[in-house]
């Protein structure tokens, strides 16, 4: 009897507050206008600039790459040409890579003992100063503990010889026909929970338009193809300081809205200098620019050697940011919960507050319960 | 005494408004019912599937990739094998790899003066067709500024001679027995907010296991070992056509509930074609596969030389995403605190649309107060 | 007429609760408690905890890795010195890499016919045996179907001849002294929605610095050179088990408050052991360690010939995590309105529960309206 008495009473019973009915022109049209606003503020904020009602899904990428673009060099008489094989690391055409820009070769090195670089830290007047077990951190190789040469004297060392001389860095640097070098970007994605799939190739970027063109942020901003000056420029940087060494972010964005048709679902491209500019302060103190050292093996004489090159270069990284949204009901009907109850807390705050005002203004209040 | 007067007025006065406990069966119902529905709302939404009782945390990954098996090509009566060292690239076991499916291979090229390809574009009748500086994007080397040859004659260039010939693509594709080759994954997560380290060998898959399974979407869902084939079957692509050059992204996805045993957080692979199938429209207007250059330098004779290899090959990206959620007294306190809100804000809402109801049905009103 | 009355209506009129003012010791105690820690609560959490006055930008960032040390073996008299073109895959500095610790080394491989190795799965008795069109997925070769050898007989595979046999691996390693190798790593960020750009190499870390500066959590938390041991031991491994095979993750934190000069926005480096502990469940039951394979080509005799390498290393994923928080207008009006709305809600819910007791107390009520 007791559990249905309370069960009925939970039931049939409730408590609400007495409202009052107030009339005052200047308070009436605050508090109107005030809930107008949190309404705009809810439909336009919510709704239309965080767009409430949509899901959101971020998409799976692939970026592949291809440069093209010889490059010739004429170093005492000997020609080279360097075409995209030659210069562009790794080969596979990956979504970050670098494209040399200068070198120092060192061809010939066999496995053997040579004397080191002629630089103080390797100086040595007699064995006892190369003995010492502390291999220098920089060193080209691992000493033998014998001082050798005819003036200058340097530790001998086991390496790959003869070591590396890499102080004197060819300038200007000897591929700045990279300049006109052209990298062509395919990127694909493919958003799972929609089961959208995109190219960079979007519609109207055809085999004949891509044969023609190159990238430029105003006139053509869907072309696939960027000449490599243009993209040093776009990124604020020079060319010719650049090509010591440096990296540059390309940033491809996809944001899409799915409630659209998808061919509105089109790339932007970005370009971002991540270092290569000696003006800038970070570089000035302590920093190399960009590079690494690379070799060929070969084998002669039946003796393997190596053609070693350190690269300069400048490297891409390519960065697919990625967001595509789609009317869905959860969300939206999240999005009208959390409205409702914005507007439901503000309404009762300025009633609260109101009412604070009206007891001041008694005389205008006409009691609508009791 | 001002101060204390208006200190003590703060804490010990405070407003509240006139309650009024309503009887009336049919809006007590469903005021009842509104109110049990929120309640359900929340528990459901915020804490069963939003899980707002747990913290989030993503992964430090790490992907490494082995495949195994042979291919064999009868190319003019040379027999050759291509193993894994041969078609896989980068060779290090990377995250994003090809796999070789056919090539085009140039053997011995040295650098030298050679004619270009007999190409409309190359074509030239005399010296002076040649010598603009206008070097051609797609030409292979630089022009000496003559035109040579007996019948069709082309530019002359400075490059790695002989030029590649790129017209025949082998069809089908030569190294069709990838299709049989197998993809070994390990994957490694370490969620470094729970201390939490897992592998994509899981529990139960031993090393016995591991040398007879493959994987298949069914029947062994955790097995790491892929087939080839199966990839590209499952990732919606017919295997000829994705020889020609193609790319699938394998989402590996770590969605783990910490509360539960270590042992349940297991992986599911997901596989996304991303580009490689001729019917796509995106294809047909503005592709051109997947294809990258690579090169074997050796010396002979005291020069130089490389073999070029144009690789058509199918692309893997392996994508790892991962989130793994725990109980933490914040999120919970915070969802609470939302939820109690919500509670709160939706109550407030339906007494204050009763008592404007109750107004109607005043005569079934009984006060509480006054 | 009928609409100018609504309208009028709805500005000028309004409902509001009829306020009663109590005044109660313990209740009007309680109550002022309850808001001032729920106004401690927004503050604390919302903006103080949270930072919810500011918005937020994740990087756009760039790895660049070098190595710098020089490895030395002696196997069977043959001295030999490893650098970093020798142990660094791949050799242009990504972000993802491996160094090699130990190896074994197939000299002189061939294209050409030549037995399996001499494991039960490759042994047959006759011809028949080798036949079977079922290749062995881990089999070195294209079966030619002959049983050959004198007294253990396999089947003849076309394959780079003599097959590698790797089943002795060197212990210890061979290039233990890997563990004094450093790694340098220069990671630039940019922010682009706040146009700031940093770089690992903070204010202060100059050439001088870095020269002999090595890392170390406590005394030289910013020093952008790692030696390989301190890695390792960092991460919770133990070189000479890792030396056969494991993955590190270097995670570099950039969590920046850009409120603050940009000078204080420094990244914070962590360690992650991803595997390679022998002593891990995991790894005792179905794992390899970490190899690949890598070949150098060469030309001897006219004839292609590999030297083949089984390289077992440490890899290295270095994981930039960024996250940038400044002040923002919009932001910060959002975190007051929320704010706002919870204070409102629970002041009102305090009202509601605290209108219910004072019910029971209502000899102390003093009403402030009617």
């Amino acid at each position: 009897v007791y559990i249905t008495n309370a069960l009925s009473d939970f039931f049939f019973k409730y408590e609400t507050p007495r409202q009052v009915l107030v009339r005052n022109r200047r308070v009436g049209v605050v508090c109107r206008l005030i809930q107008l606003g949190v309404l705009a503020y809810i439909i336009g904020w919510v709704f239309i600039y965080e767009k409430g009602y949509q899901s959101t899904d971020t998409a799976v990428s692939s970026v592949f790459t291809k440069m093209k673009g010889v490059g010739y060099t004429n170093v005492d008489g000997e020609e080279r040409v360097w075409d995209m094989v030659d210069y562009v690391f790794p080969e596979q055409g990956d979504s970050s890579f670098v494209v040399m820009t200068n070198y120092i070769i060192t061809k010939g090195q066999k496995m053997g003992k040579c004397p080191e670089l002629t630089e103080p830290r390797y100086l040595c007047n007699s064995d006892s100063d190369c003995e010492r077990g502390i291999i220098e951190r920089t060193g080209h190789g691992h000493m033998t503990g014998k001082c050798v040469g005819n003036t200058t004297k340097t530790c001998e060392v086991v390496a790959w010889c003869p070591v590396e001389d890499d102080h004197t860095i060819p300038d200007p640097a000897l591929l700045m026909s990279a300049e006109n070098y052209t990298l062509f970007i395919k990127n694909s994605v493919t958003f799972p929970a929609y089961g959208v799939k995109r190219s960079n190739l979007v519609e109207g970027i055809d085999n004949q338009y891509i044969k023609s063109c190159v990238y430029d942020p105003t006139t053509s901003p869907l072309c696939p193809i960027f000449r490599l000056g243009d993209l040093v420029q776009l990124s604020g940087f020079n060319f010719a300081t650049i090509a010591k060494g440096g990296a540059i972010g390309i940033v491809i964005d996809w944001t899409c809205n799915l409630d659209y048709d998808q061919s509105e679902c089109k790339p932007v491209y970005t370009f971002h200098g991540l270092y290569g500019n000696p003006n800038e302060t970070d570089m000035a103190r302590a920093s190399v620019g960009y590079n690494f050292r690379y070799a060929k093996h070969y084998m002669e004489d039946k003796q393997e050697k190596r053609t070693l090159l350190k690269v300069f270069g400048i490297r891409f990284d390519i960065i697919v940011r990625s967001v595509a949204r789609k009317f869905d009901i959860i969300p939206t009907l999240t999005a009208i919960g959390s409205g409702v109850g914005i507007f439901g807390v503000v309404s009762l705050a300025i009633l609260h507050i109101l009412s604070g005002i009206s007891k001041h203004t008694e005389s205008q209040v006409a009691y609508s319960i009791s």
